[in-house]
């Protein structure tokens, strides 16, 4: 057994009889990921791109979710792209799912300009490089702007979808203002949005927004959704969502 | 007694002792500018202008919450300019309050540019004139965008605060897109946001915006503001705010 797969796990997504394979050394997939495919919406004969992919957990998601025609998968990190791909054969959905190991910065070279109907992206949300021990490291290049910025993510998924192709996003609320002006430089209109909050007296930590690939302008910004209660339970909602799962 | 003031009413503002004159035919404040004033912010030396002023509330409410040095309000519509400035006489702020009626589109040349280190904003929120009976009337006039658009209102904004000068300004959530894109273009850093919710199942309706002419990118999404609690009554925020007046 290779040392890498020694922390490997395989959880079970309790949706559709999903499992997943995941290592904590690399990335494991957080509430974001999970709240970007129940707020994300395809069709049937959509084709979807998921970039940054990570383990996969969006394409797995996506597929269980809404059955599009087909998903690819990109991600740079060698070792999250073999759990990814192992995941998918495991779930028997390699007709559906196709992981590709590259680099985003390639992905429009790779695999053609505006021939997706659907982008979804959870990518690393931190600017800051500063203070990283080992910027090479799967997680720091997860978790931190290194290997693409938002605006590559941006520019890269205006790129790959078609015209009124849906971009779903998951970022830090507070990248609000850079995610606004980089999706309407790059003519991605923000059509609709969501604040996550840990709870009603929090701050939005999250914000989930779709945009429209060459969309006119008409934003609707969505009830706020809540993790937490007054109890520090999870609420009725994030039951709900995990309950699908 | 002048026919349009037969309709005018004396309200006690419920704070330092401030009343104001009011008249329904013209456009009485509401909720938004008595939590734009709460938002705002303004320190004792500072010059503060307020666009769109109406019948002076706002700067009412700033006058007596901060002690700015000076405010000066802006006023188009000649009737509510005249309650502005009757309300100043009245609770004798001539010396700090100043009603000026006058157009935004004149208002650098009336007044300097980068001559002012606060500006606050209520602005006419509707895009859409269509269906107008009366496109001159006063309430038109405050509610639609006809004597200025937004980008109006930001522009001059822009052109009256001094380096690192702060706008605060209220509007419609759905505006979003529109008041982010325009505040960077025109060099105002949208420094700190929050969203009011009718309650916490709500999408929010409005959004107070703080941004810094000049300022770098760093936002700040504060916790949402909830107007009414799960049984319908005021939360205890909209009674502390209010309670202050």
């Amino acid at each position: 057994m290779d040392e890498k797969e020694i922390n490997e796990r395989l959880d079970d997504l309790q949706l559709d009889g999903l499992k997943i394979i995941q290592n904590p050394d690399l990335f494991c997939f957080g509430i974001d990921a999970v709240l970007l495919s129940h707020f994300a919406k395809a069709n049937p004969r959509d084709k979807v791109m998921d970039l940054c992919t990570g383990n996969g957990i969006i394409p797995l998601l996506m597929s269980a979710l809404y059955k599009p025609a087909h998903i690819d998968g990109i991600e740079i990190n060698p070792d999250s792209a073999s759990l990814a791909k192992r995941s998918v054969s495991l779930n028997k959905l390699d007709d559906i799912i196709s992981i590709c190991e590259g680099d985003l910065l390639d992905a429009v070279q790779l695999f053609g300009r505006e021939q997706f109907n659907v982008v979804t992206v959870n990518p690393p949300y931190i600017k800051e490089q500063t203070g990283l021990t080992n910027p090479d490291s799967a997680l720091a290049i997860a978790r931190h702007e290194i290997k693409c910025t938002l605006e590559d993510v941006i520019r890269t998924s205006s790129s790959l979808l078609k015209l009124k192709g849906k971009l779903f996003m998951v970022h830090k609320a507070f990248r609000l203002v850079d995610i606004i002006t980089l999706m309407t430089t790059y003519h991605i209109e923000p059509k609709r949005m969501r604040f996550v909050h840990s709870n009603k007296k929090s701050a939005p930590s999250m914000v989930l927004v779709e945009g429209a690939k060459g969309g006119g302008r008409e934003l609707k910004i969505e009830p706020p959704l809540f993790v937490y209660d007054e109890d520090g339970n999870y609420t009725e909602e994030i039951y709900e969502i995990y309950g699908m799962m």
